[in-house]
């Protein structure tokens, strides 16, 4: 039996750990016989080609563990007791002969579509959310603070049964968490839950019955909305703007309201300031509860993050759910709920009725975590990763897809909501992109009612190597290309200009065009080739980059230092008056711009399209 | 600043952990400010007495962490990052102006009373069940499995967002656990939750709508009574006896019955085999589903455990409940269930939509756990522990309490159901008790009906030293004495025995008692001074023993080997005829005693007693 033992000497686990392990299987799988006496140590160490210190230390830890006895003047001997205890594996039970199906009063509503296939690791460019790479864990960190939660210090807290949350972690989510969202909580207004999708069944629980009316984002976060019809609840489906759900008379109705504010699930808009007031103010008014779910508010990109609904409610009508980073949250499940103590005291007992308190080991330790400052710069580190993935995404999407797609004006989350040309089936789009490497999301999860926008997916940036995010988009552009039928150069309006009226048209020209979320850019083309161009966005986050223009061949060449990877564009351009087209080498349509009136002259020169391209110098 | 860091030399956790620490407790609540530069390693080394190589190496740390910026030729500085997302605290929010209350519409249905204190640890005598001492966690095999977990092969499955359970726990349960309960499924047939709580919260959630018909044992636990009525449940409460829940004609009419087999909660009674195979026949026939919450399979003290129901269900009629043992429970919170198929699948929907899946990290650790041995070794130690202390406990019941109280004849569990005097109030002896520093658990809470055997109460051994054990009962005997007016000497009716008659008496006599339990106990009184005693129920658990008897200053003195803790006692007797008491040295009732019939004499010499007790030689 022990020839099949097998130890590797360069394995991560000790000598000693992986022979117990072998032994241990050996014995509960009955290999070992009760009644044969175990090889010496001797014996076995040369046999096994190990010291023979490493057996004997591995016999006496199952002596003591009381998986061997020791018979004197005999030998060792596999402990009955464990042997005994398992027996013969009996007939497989009969299958039942009813149908289960008349059983299950109470079966978990399906939502067909997943965001995205388990085997998401074997793409090359998943552009998807909430699934990470588990390189990004800081298992270092997360070791230290396990090892401190098994100190004797920390133990004592487990063999509490009592309902109450670990005090330290309490503490740490106070001070270390809750007030980069401008929340300053007492103790009794926190609750720890085993993770985010746990609180909100708690608030559910306490809140909704059969008819309550709650007002609810569409699209919106499609695990929320199960909970909601779960306990038949009257759901409201509210539209969104470019500042977030829509505060209006209708919304007023509703006894409840859940939103997501940081970064709309799943558009990623951000709720701003002005309607995050009258939200509160309705709120107030008509006697509202808000859900404020803040599942990702480490993902805030641009400017500064907004503060949260529950630091501005004046009124306790404030509800508010967040978790640790979505990147722990598979691993760890943590979850907190900050409301009005009396909210809390009610979910607190709930918890206990319905499901215990969250492992106090795991408390403990996530408590350490954070104390020992590993989740802070766990997260300014995921935040500078997701970030540079995000920018980078997004102006792949301005190079590769610019007149195609639409996003909105977001500041941050890990996903861009995108709105396709209006022909195009995103369904398709999704099945034809994996053939690819290529995964996208879909969206039809997301809405409530019967129609959606069938042009749109989203596209994340949780998985993706950064690396390959520019090659990932502009093979999606090339299929988008494919399928929605393009414009070609043949079909464009105006006239294509050659070497010397494209010089006439451009020089000391100033052009404008929109970026694909929204925002619109100037570009000018100084005499000297000098290229200057900035965003004119609401907000304070424009930007302004510097390069180089020429002609040649017909088409116009450029190269920003920073923006478009730095990298020469080269475009072909059709002029009608003010209006301009850029179209790529393979005469397929990039983007329209509208030149600014200007010293320039209109157009004279150049060729008159028809049905067949012509080129002439 | 830094003059308030207190690093301490002997402290469990290293000076650069400390020190450590205390910089980021201090970056974060702006005790160093944004523009000051800190220390030099050698100033803060020379300030704190540390090694500057200490210090150094956490300025890198936080450096790296971007805790610090570093500013050439000027030193090191906060990050302003860190600094400006911790605001000042604004005013506290206003309480809600109108009433919370009207808002909960599903609070949790508190139940009035607990089993125990919080403060258990201030008493000496804390005869309670489901508390433990910390002394009892495995730590360094925990801190094992963990470091497993943490190590590179663990990390990866941690970032599954599949429902699916750890693959490696799952075959663990199914080869190292299940067996033990005679129990063999497929990974299919197991689902892993957060606990037993939430196991039989999903299975409500699954099968019980309002109005289903539910059989349910009285008393019984009243945790998942609680989840039944939340769930609108019609529950029909079902007697018990000696052999568990009553199969008849009214649980026939039940869907679905719940039953708590091994040890019944609260009355800690082992479900005879012939009442299994009754509640199986039944539900086949019926069409009924089971579920078998089998929550402390570990104590089993007395001969072989019975098969779990589900090992014996050949028509997957049972849903099987089980956790980590309940000593590991509070810390790390892990229960699993067994079933079709088909209802797995169903379950894990729901999981899925109610709370997402247990936390992976701690999914691969309890699986290393069980994989390493030291779960069994665990059970194995904590089974010796607890059966030491119930053995104790119901020897000293059964010498201080042999008149006063009955309990049901269990094979196992943690607790004993103890039946009082009729009229004793078991609230106001629970009270009572408390004052001399023992816990006794109440009983009401488990009984749904209004009625209930207010004599009863219930002693656990989970909490209790081994050595507090008789000294506590006989406390508690003393108390139980006082206050239920227990019978005297002068009331007893018959003859008490001088030297002579006693003599004349016993003298090859052999008579009979109940043991506590409800185990018949004879005694012979060898005319040699040797005592021969032996119990026979209806087991094979029968046990005897031998001792000494003799006689003097008109007291039956008698010392067993090991019964009775090997302790003399001293008894006075009062015959009447076949019928003897034994009364102590207070002339307080002990125990009633039978004679059989035998070559003595019937009784002729002694004191007649009236009113008054006098002795005569």
């Amino acid at each position: 039996m022990f020839q099949l033992f097998h130890i590797e000497i360069n394995s991560q686990q000790s000598l000693q750990s992986q022979l117990r392990m072998q032994m241990i299987d050996a014995i509960n799988s009955g290999a070992i016989p009760l009644n044969i006496k175990l090889p010496s140590s001797r014996q076995l160490a040369k046999q096994l080609k190990l010291s023979r210190n490493t057996v004997v230390l591995v016999y006496q830890s199952l002596l003591s563990d009381s998986y061997l006895i020791s018979k004197e003047r005999s030998g060792m001997y596999v402990n009955p007791e464990i042997g005994a205890a398992l027996g013969d594996r009996p007939k497989p039970a009969k299958a039942l002969k009813t149908n289960f199906k008349n059983k299950f009063v109470g079966q978990a509503q399906v939502t067909s579509d997943t965001s995205s296939p388990d085997n998401w690791h074997q793409f090359k460019y998943p552009f998807i959310d909430g699934r990470f790479d588990e390189s990004l864990f800081p298992t270092k960190q997360w070791q230290q603070a396990c090892n401190l939660a098994n100190g004797q210090k920390g133990r004592k807290h487990w063999f509490s049964e009592t309902s109450d949350d670990d005090p330290q972690l309490v503490e740490q989510i106070k001070t270390q968490i809750l007030p980069r969202r401008g929340i300053f909580a007492d103790a009794d207004e926190i609750l720890i839950t085993m993770g985010s999708q746990q609180s909100l069944q708690l608030i559910c629980e306490l809140l909704i019955h059969p008819g309550s009316r709650v007002g609810f984002e569409e699209p919106g976060f499609v695990e929320m909305r199960r909970l909601f019809e779960r306990k038949g609840a009257n759901i409201h489906y509210q539209n969104l703007d470019e500042e977030g759900i829509l505060v209006d008379s209708e919304l007023a109705e509703n006894e409840l309201v859940y939103v997501t504010p940081s970064h709309q699930t799943p558009t990623a808009i951000t709720m701003s300031m002005q309607r995050r007031q009258q939200l509160l103010a309705q709120a107030e008014q008509f006697d509202q509860l808000i859900i404020e779910d803040d599942f990702e508010f480490e993902s805030n990109f641009l400017g500064a993050p907004h503060p949260s609904l529950r630091s501005l409610d004046q009124h306790n009508r404030v509800i508010y759910c967040s978790c640790l980073s979505k990147v722990l949250s598979s691993g760890l499940q943590l979850g907190f709920i900050v409301a009005a103590k009396e909210i809390i005291d009610e979910l607190r007992r709930l918890r206990q009725m319905l499901s215990r308190h969250p492992s106090r080991f795991s408390q403990r330790a996530i408590s350490h975590f954070i104390e020992l400052g590993h989740y802070q710069s766990f997260m300014l580190k995921t935040h500078k990763i997701f970030y540079e993935r995000w920018l980078t995404l997004r102006e792949a999407l301005n190079i590769y897809l610019p007149a195609a797609i639409h996003t909105a004006p977001i500041e941050g989350g890990t996903a861009f909501w995108v709105m396709g040309p209006e022909q195009l089936d995103g369904e398709y789009l999704r099945a034809e992109a994996a053939k690819l490497g290529i995964l996208i999301e879909p969206v039809k999860r997301y809405f409530a009612k019967n129609e959606y926008p069938s042009n749109c997916f989203r596209l994340g940036v949780a998985a993706i190597n950064q690396q390959d995010i520019q090659a990932g988009v502009a093979l999606l552009a090339k299929l988008i290309g494919d399928l929605s039928d393009s414009k070609s150069i043949s079909q464009a309006k105006g006239v294509l200009l050659n070497n010397a009226s494209l010089k006439n048209y451009l020089e000391g020209a100033v052009v404008e065009c929109q970026m694909v979320y929204g925002i619109p850019c100037q570009i000018e083309f100084k005499s000297d080739g000098t290229l200057i161009g900035h965003t004119y966005g609401k907000g304070n986050e424009n930007e302004s980059d510097v390069g180089r223009w020429w002609i040649k061949d017909n088409k116009l060449y450029r190269r920003w230092q920073l923006w478009s990877y730095g990298e020469t564009g080269r475009f072909y351009v059709v002029a009608d008056n003010h209006s301009l087209s850029w179209f790529d080498e393979n005469h397929r349509f990039v983007r329209d711009l509208i030149k600014l009136p200007g010293p320039n002259q209109p157009l004279s020169t150049g060729i008159k399209i028809n049905s067949k391209l012509v080129l002439v110098d």
